[in-house]
């Protein structure tokens, strides 16, 4: 069973269509956040603040070096949601045979009324 | 490009446990609220809040028959998040690839210091 919190977090951090753009640029390689605030209107703290989220999310990972924090997308962001998605997408096959098998011991319609 | 909105919903409706709980329960078959409520301490207003924000979210269906409410799971209920999600690792697959091909232009580091 996978920790209900930082699955909480990650899913917020992706619930949001700014901090989904930033994700779309950083999937393209590093950024800083001057980059990554600029084809926004978005001003330097409000880009901060999402990119805060998205690491709390452990969808993204910075680093500072100098006065520059440059974000770059942690390797394996998607893993957790997708192991869960992918548990989910499991049990609602195996539910879905169950009931196809469970229908065949109904007579057939045929759709005529 | 996915409209932002209903992948808001979407992401929105998972980010939190009680909600990923029902999800849990519904991908093994249709629920009605009071038994999705029962294994929680949930009272069946706050447990039908949640299930509202799943179907907003896309993820859950539910159909009212007399004076019961049945929840079941949309069948492609991750499709959107799917698509984006699978989007962003293409993308990061193809810059880790460029990256690697990059690499190969520098003389080989040998680690030790």
């Amino acid at each position: 069973m996978i920790e209900a919190a930082p699955l909480d977090r990650m899913f917020t951090a992706l619930a949001d269509a700014s901090r989904r753009g930033m994700v779309e640029r950083l999937s393209l390689g590093p950024a800083t956040v001057k980059q990554l605030a600029g084809p926004t209107n978005m001003g330097l703290p409000s880009a901060l603040k999402h990119l805060k989220v998205l690491e709390d999310g452990g969808i993204v990972v910075s680093r500072k070096v100098g006065r520059t924090r440059t974000f770059s997308m942690q390797p394996d962001a998607f893993r957790e949601m997708d192991e869960w998605v992918r548990a989910r997408k499991a049990t609602m096959n195996m539910a879905f045979d169950r009931l196809a098998e469970a229908m065949k011991a109904f007579p057939e319609e045929d759709g005529t009324s």
